[in-house]
């Protein structure tokens, strides 16, 4: 008997008939014979419709009323939830995050959790009933008033649960059978791992990926909480994240032979502004990112050319999220005589390809392969940037899906059958 | 400066373009340099909606999940209600019923209050916010969840904060002007009150009239509250609902001549069912009315005839509400054999008239006029029943709203133009 954390997403639990599904897989894991604790996001597109009806009444809207809006979406949730599993005959409880003691600060809208103290939550898996959690909330304590967590809330509330909980697995369900090598919707070879270190979950999280949020795996990973990514809509195992020192359940702590690349992301929400005849003296490009940071822009990569020594000028490119583009431009113009550039170019027709693998750290040859393999494609490389366990490249974005192809089979990384694709994430 | 609790219902606050209007109405009145506190429904439709997602869920939802499911709609609407004060330019604040302190016993989906303890909303007063509460909702301080308090919930939610507030005025809002002599819809002539007494109107809400509920009318009588039921959709005055006590305000304490009928009310929602042949010996109207009891119908008026000397036995007939009607059936069917009675008379055909006035007590012909009035109609009266200060009759339904304009007219109560009307009423 062990204790399980789910999490299910909106999409998950979208209507009647979703709710009702995702209340048998839950009672199917209690029959097992598990005590079950699950975070529930809202259903379907209901944040979006309370976001529009807040939208359409006020303008900017007040942080702690929009708090207070946004959380009545998991309310009704993991309330429907609760009596869909009742009339199964199984005793559920929902609770709000404050209710499960799900302490944050007092930033509205994009609160941090500070501390989870489910004494209720403990209380009813002690008298058997299976548990509801509202994802995505909590409340400061100072203030007793309800906070979401932003993008990711749910994955989080359900990580920072299982370590509360001290819960043996916290199976993260969506509607995807788990991590794959590449997105399969790209990559039609793609394959579904068994397992993966949360590095470098963490590295294909943030330049593509979707399956979870970095949030909730950086969480998982700083208090060693067992990920599983697994689908709503199948029964078989997804994927485990593996946080330092984690072995895969059920293999009796045998190592794995850990592959050179675990895997490929694709990114084509990027977008690339070059700043032409930036004056190549130092303290010029601080200047411009301090520019950059304060307009509210992610700055991904950065690349700087080699100073025409005629000129003493030179330019300089980074990529950014397309949805960032506008503000940063702006930025940049209204200081282009102080800063004394020539200049903007704005490029949103990027694609990113990253090839991720903890083996990097100890294999040669890993890049060469990924620009050989596009060399033979006739593939451009526009930027190169690296971390200790990842390549990213950047390149025109109709080529991504080729791109993509052509390095996942050089890599080996090709299964014998195309995956399966559904349709639509949760929150 | 006054402390003003206001009630805004669920077709008041329906969209986006309603909360914008209700929160114009609020911030006017802080303008004129008067407190507010707002209990308000949730949205239009939003509770019934609810409630078809949970009965697809679950046939018999359970109880404390159903009542947090409902809590979301006032949820959604008071942030919604603070959004659009915030972006008028003044401080507001949502509270939930917990979070306003109150207080009920723990009868989900029919709570009754047992105290009000809003140590929150006299903070936000004092620094100088508006307060809006979620109507219809509390907590049971032994389990901490969420209760509701079922029909009229949210106008009791305005009274008990008045209460509790020692507030100056319980504003009403629906959308009608007021309380009428009778239902506009059914007679033209029927003219807006300045006052009623709580009493008068209380006989009137029980009879049919639909502008408040009982449950808030007899809150604000038994704790001095002072009630003004108004129009969301024009600034002048409603109907003042005064307590044993009350004046008129600004008529400096000078007693109204009291009217000796203040209203006629008509109800289409009772049936009435005749049970024939009931033995004539004593005890037999005791176990009829246990059984149709303990089906859960509320009985209203009953007329038993002179027993028929030369068979022993006798009829008696009883109104209900249609809804309870099949139960009452049912439920007498079964006990047929051991009651002894020979058959039952099920008739869903029949309508009420009221005429409810203090003036009753110290008047007499008041019912004869009544009967007159019908009698020159041609109108036959098929049951009686009276109060105090009511005259009921039961009549065809096809009578009914004939019966009305007879009856206000034959009381000198028609006004001099028609009445306007608007649609839809609110939670």
């Amino acid at each position: 008997m062990a204790l399980i954390v789910q999490k299910y997403g909106g999409s998950s639990v979208a209507d009647a008939e979703g709710i009702k599904r995702v209340a048998k897989r839950i009672v199917d894991t209690r029959r097992a014979g598990h005590d079950v604790v699950v975070a529930v996001s809202a259903m379907g597109d209901t944040t979006d419709e309370l976001l529009d009806l807040a939208a359409q009444i006020a303008p900017i809207p007040a942080p702690r009323e929009l708090d207070i809006l946004l959380s009545a979406g998991e309310r009704i949730s993991m309330a429907l939830l609760a009596l869909a599993i009742h009339s199964m005959g199984y005793e559920a409880r929902s609770y709000t995050g404050l209710q499960a003691g799900m302490v944050t600060d007092d930033r509205h809208g994009a609160a941090r959790i500070v501390g989870v103290t489910p004494v209720r939550v403990r209380d009813a898996l002690d008298e058997g009933a299976i548990v509801i959690v509202a994802g995505f909330q909590g409340f400061n304590p100072d203030t007793q008033d309800v906070t979401t967590l932003g993008r990711g809330g749910s994955d989080t509330t359900a990580v920072a649960l299982a370590s509360a909980l001290d819960a043996d697995v916290c199976e993260i369900y969506s509607d995807v059978d788990g991590i794959f090598t590449a997105d399969p919707r790209v990559v039609p070879h793609a394959r579904k791992l068994d397992a993966i270190g949360s590095e470098e979950m963490l590295e294909l999280a943030a330049n593509g990926a979707k399956v979870l949020y970095i949030r909730a795996v950086e969480f998982a990973r700083r208090h060693g909480v067992l990920i599983h990514a697994r689908s709503t809509f199948s029964s078989g195992p997804g994927t485990y994240v593996l946080s330092p020192g984690m072995t895969l359940p059920d293999t009796e702590g045998e190592a794995m032979e850990e592959p050179i690349v675990a895997g490929v992301a694709t990114d084509l929400g990027q977008a690339k502004i070059t700043i032409i005849g930036v004056p190549d003296v130092p303290g010029k490009a601080a200047e411009i990112f301090k520019i950059v940071a304060k307009s509210g822009a992610n700055v991904d990569m950065i690349v700087q050319n080699v100073s025409a020594a005629a000129t003493g000028r030179t330019d300089i490119s980074f990529t950014l999220p397309k949805a960032d583009a506008t503000a940063a431009l702006r930025a940049l113009a209204a200081e282009q005589a102080e800063v004394g550039f020539e200049s903007l170019v704005h490029d949103d027709q990027i694609g990113k390809l990253s090839v991720v693998g903890a083996g990097m750290r100890t294999h040669s040859g890993v890049s060469a392969t990924l620009f050989e393999a596009l060399s033979i494609a006739g593939i451009n490389i526009e930027m190169i940037s690296t971390s200790e366990i990842r390549i990213s490249v950047v390149l025109r974005g109709d080529d991504l899906a080729t791109a993509a192809r052509v390095v996942h089979s050089a890599y080996g990384l090709d299964g014998e059958i195309e995956a399966v694709v559904h349709a639509g994430t949760g929150r």
